[in-house]
This record gives C-alpha cells, structure tokens and sequence, in this order.
C-alpha cells in the first residue's frame, strides 16, 4: 500500500479501482501503434509509449488482451480502403479488454469485467476512452485465453459472415451458396454459420492443399479457381441452384460465380483481394436476373439499429464461447512487435489470423 | 346482302358477325411474316401469305392495325436475344388490333372492339388465336389512327420505363435520376413519365443536336456521353444525389452512370447497345452500396399476378390514349414491306419508332 497516492486511496474509499493507477505507479510505459502518415504498414507504422492519464468524466480504462490485425486495416494504413483516416491514427477495430478502472459516471460497466472495443484504435496496450466504446460481454466465468483470443475476433469478421448470409437471400435448409476466399477468416465463418443452419457450401480457394482443412470446418465442397470454375461448381453440386455468392476476390473470381447463381441470384462482393476490377456482361443482369451487392461491415455499424446490433452480437457471441465457432490463430504479437505483426499478417499462406495480445511474452 | 352465305345468316341471326369472313370470302390472301433461321433479319425474314381459316372454339379473329418494330425483335431474329425462338416463327411483341370475329365460347371479347395484342407473333395482317392473346381495351370512343399507332406501343416499352421507373427504387418529387439512351424510345417514356411524377432527369445521349427535343418532352438535363460524364453530372445537378440510374448501353456508359450515383444508388440495365461488357470496381458496391440489377419484361411478364400486370397496364393506357404520353414514329411499313421496314429500323439517327401498319398505303 506504500506506494498508493492520496488519490488512490480517495477512488478506493469511494468503492472505485485505482489497479490501473496503481499498477502504472512505477512509471511503467504505456506502448501504442501509431501512423501519420498513408503507406506500407510495416514501414508507417511505430510503435510509442506514454504514461497513463487519469480518467475524465465518463471514461474507463481498458487493458487490452487480445486484439486482431485483419486485411481491412492494412488497407487502410496503405490508403487503399473506402475512407482514409484523419492522421496520425492508431489502427485496429476490435478486441478483447479487461475494465480496470471505471470513472464515477459509469454505471453499466465495472471493474474486472470483459469488454469487446468497438471504439477503434485498438493496437495498444490500454485504452482510456468513453465509456460507449466498449460492449460488456456476458458473464463467462473465467475464460480461457483462447477463449479471449477468439473473442477479440468477434466484431468483424463473425458479423461480417452472419451478415452476409442473412441479409441479402432468404436460405433454406438444403440450399447451396458459393464464396470465394474460402480459406479466409470471413471464409472460415461463412463455412460453420452455413452448416450449422444446414446450408452448404461449395468452397473457393486459390491453391491446393487446402480441401480438408474446409472440409473439416464442415465445407461440403471444395474447388480451385480456373476458367472452368463455373462448370466445375455444376458438376460438384449437380447443377444444384445457388442462389447467393459472395466473392472477397474481385477481378475474373467475381464473374465466375456469377455465372454459377441460379436465375434471380444475388453476388454479394466483400473485398477485391485479386485488386482486379470485375467484367461483367450486362445480359447476364437482365436476362439471368443476377443482383449484384456489396457488404460493408462499417456502414452497417453506422446504419443498423440498437435492436439489430444486439441480435448479431446476441447470435455470434455464445458460439464464440462455446467453441462452437472459431478462426485459426496463426501468431500473436506484443504491441512492441508490431512490424513483425504486421509483416505476418501480410503474407500469403498464413495459417489463421495474427493477433496483437499485449501479454504475449 | 346477296354476297352473304347461309352460314352467315345463321351466325347473325345468333348476334356474331361474319364481317371477317365475308371480308375474305373473295379469298383475298393476308400477309405475314416469318422466319425459319437466325440470322441478318433483313435476309432472313420472309413474307408469306395464307387464307382465312375458320375459327376453333375460344379463338377470335383480330384485325392488326399497327404493331412496332422493336430492337428486341431485331435481337431475337439473329439470335442475340436471352432466348432463341422455336422456329419457324412470326416476330412481333405488341400491336393493337380490332376484333372482327369471334367464336361462340369467348364472352369478354366483341366484333369491333380494340384490343392490345398480347401473345406475340403480331407482324401480320390478321391474328387468329385464343382469347387470352387480346387484352380487350377500355372504350375510347373512334380514337384517332394516331392513338391507335401510339397504344400499339403500350406493352413493352411504356411498361418498361414504368416499372424500371418505380420497382427498384422509392422515387420523391425533386429527386434525380439518370438515364442513358434518353433518345430512344424507352428513353422517352422515361422522361415523360418521371416528368409527371417531379422527379428531374439527366439524360444521357450519344451525339449533338438531341437536347432541345429531350427539354420538350420534359427530360432537365441532357449531356453528351464521354469519359468525364460523372463529372459533368455532378456539375450539372448540383451535385444533387441520384438514386437511380438506367441503363441501355452498357460499356463505359453503365460505370459512368453507376458512378455518378448516390450512396445506395440502384443502376438498372436493360439493354447492351454498345455491345461492350462492363466494368465495374467492386470497391463502388462495397464502399458507395451501389447496387446492380437487370430488368427484363418478358420476365415480368411472366412472374407479375393479374392485379400487378393490371396496375401497369391501367396506369399507362389512358395516358397513351390522352396524349400525355407517347413516341415518335419514323416511319411506317406493310407487312409486305418487311424488309424495308427491318432495315429502317436498324438505322441508327432515325427519329423514331417503325411501325407495321397493314393497312398503311
């Protein structure tokens, strides 16, 4: 108790938490990611320090435990993505925090308890920061770090894959839907969220070696991009009628399931990961009635309802507890590490997604 | 009365008419058109003749008085079309006809009354066919020959712009759209029927000299076509938000009008005059929600209910018949005359609609 301030010792007699303070008491640095300028992540990148500051009215302080470096914010870093950041900026969209101090106006959200940061800015070691940038997370006893780690990855890319499959088609038990990136994290959850609603899928992956990995995340068919693609997708389903895609590839990827969709399909495009533009013949609109959308999981967090957020969250978030809905995790990172994390997180061939988990050793 | 049989007698006792076929009892030949290989429809298209034949049971026998060239047909008889006809085939979408015999069995259709002809197969002289191929109209009176030319344009072009018009998007007085190929004839119907509802048009033609006639017919807008067109719209407009564009052309012409729209905006297609495939960033559909549909008629054709296809067809035939809605006619042809007629129509810079008017001189 020595080394605890006059103000610590007040916050504690009025029932608040000082662990933060208390733990930051010995100087110890804060580290953080910051950019100021648009360019290659693992250049523009750098990591700070900084003390912690005390809370403002209505703030919380937020350890980080695990948070995700996913391709949409290395797009951005790039200048590459739909709205480019106000500079300097501290990237990441999501993640896993534990409350460690809460100010006195915070009423929903106490000590000790687990959040999802929904607020940005998430590649640090603490967040300070209004209280409404942060979703308390049901009671889940004590998780395991690979609970917390897949937690952290519930935001984005879960939602993303719930969303996409409920928004824009109505699917049935037994319908077959097709998406390329199968082998992405967004894939990987299109797969699990479509089986278990007894929907399948034909997988699209870009190299082999790949099929029983999907296949075992309950992939029921699995093809490598070609010119055939289409033809290929009939033979695997029996000509079946797909009535939605959703691409994340872009360029002639995008076409070929197109081309796949039964009469009145809808083409769902998520991400242009090939950098290619899409060539589309106009009759295939008209006469195929194709219907041709694009998800953007920002906008739906702008656009959406209290009512609608809660039922996503209330859908993802247990299945992530219980196991029942994963993603690899290829490597963990401290925020220190952030140009290795970074240099990982673009490479192709990554076994699962990198994370930045602050504790890592 | 010397010239009438028994049969005829009989029948006019009964209260049918025998006009028809006492018309034809000097064997006179009626002329059609038809076509027993794809191709160049000025070389494949042939004109042939046949006698009267006598009436089956709930067939009628109509009189065609005017029946246009579309470029759907034109498409359709080289085989360029969404689907191939079984051949040999009569083209021709639409027309308007007077009944002129009817059998016993058929109620809702009377001797000289106007009908729209709706089965297909109308370039000829003379149609005898079910009851169900003629949509009766209401009683306009002895409409001039200029309404009768005007109502044979009802089913496919006027219901286009209406229903591309207002089934895609939620269209308020004072919004914008933007249209391509405003000069042709769907295009004109686009303008007049936005015109009458407030919404406020960019129409987008191809070469010089079509602005003071498009600013007639009401259109508020009317650019030239070329790589700066988006910019030229926002100039144009204000910048105002457009909801909705409408596409003919395809190529460039489609992603400059996509790109020209508002977040959320709705792009139609449904024709591909420029032959040219589109294309497209998907970063427009995931970032702008640009969303991409097809329109085809016949399709509506075939999945609208009675009461949607009543709706339609109710909302534009008094227009037509009153004037406040119509087309230009370039030009008109006798069946005989088809392969003129074909060529004519295929021109580009005509002013207008072709007709097949069997009775023209």
């Amino acid at each position: 108790m020595k080394t605890l301030s006059f103000v610590s010792i007040l916050t504690m007699l009025l029932g608040l938490t000082t662990v933060s303070l208390a733990g930051n008491s010995n100087d110890a640095k804060l580290h953080y990611v910051e950019f100021s300028q648009l360019g290659n992540p693992a250049e523009v990148l750098k990591v700070k320090t900084e003390s912690a500051r005390s809370l403002q009215s209505g703030e919380v302080r937020v350890k980080v435990l695990a948070t995700p470096i996913h391709p949409s914010n290395l797009l951005q870093i790039s200048g590459n993505y739909g709205v480019d950041p106000t500079l300097p900026s501290t990237p990441g969209s999501e993640g896993v925090g534990r409350v460690i101090e809460t100010s006195a106006e915070v009423t929903h959200l106490k000590k000790g308890q687990l959040v999802l940061l929904v607020g940005g800015g998430t590649w640090r070691d603490e967040i300070v920061a209004p209280a409404a940038g942060f979703l308390p997370l049901p009671d889940l006893g004590n998780p395991s770090s690979e609970v917390i780690e897949q937690l952290s990855m519930t935001a984005v890319n879960p939602l993303s894959a719930l969303l996409m499959l409920t928004s824009f088609v109505e699917l049935k038990e037994g319908d077959w839907i097709v998406h390329s990136a199968a082998n992405s994290s967004v894939g990987g959850y299109i797969i699990q969220l479509a089986k278990q609603r007894g929907v399948k899928t034909v997988n699209i992956v870009r190299r082999e070696g790949l099929a029983k990995d999907l296949m075992a995340k309950g992939g029921d068919v699995v093809l490598i991009d070609g010119p055939d693609l289409a033809q290929q997708i009939g033979n695997a389903t029996g000509n079946a009628p797909i009535s939605l895609g959703i691409d994340a590839v872009g360029g002639a990827t995008f076409t070929r399931l197109a081309q796949s969709l039964a009469n009145g399909g809808t083409m769902v495009s998520y991400g242009v990961l090939s950098g290619q533009p899409v060539t589309l013949n106009p009759a295939m609109t008209i006469f195929n009635d194709i219907r041709i959308r694009g998800f953007w999981l920002s906008k739906w967090f702008e656009t959406s309802t209290m009512e609608e957020k809660q039922a996503a969250f209330g859908g993802i978030i247990p299945m992530i507890a219980s196991g029942a809905l994963k993603a690899d995790v290829d490597s963990r990172f401290t925020v220190s590490e952030i140009k290795q994390a970074v240099t990982r997180a673009a490479q192709r061939g990554r076994n699962g997604k990198v994370l930045i988990v602050p504790n890592a050793n």
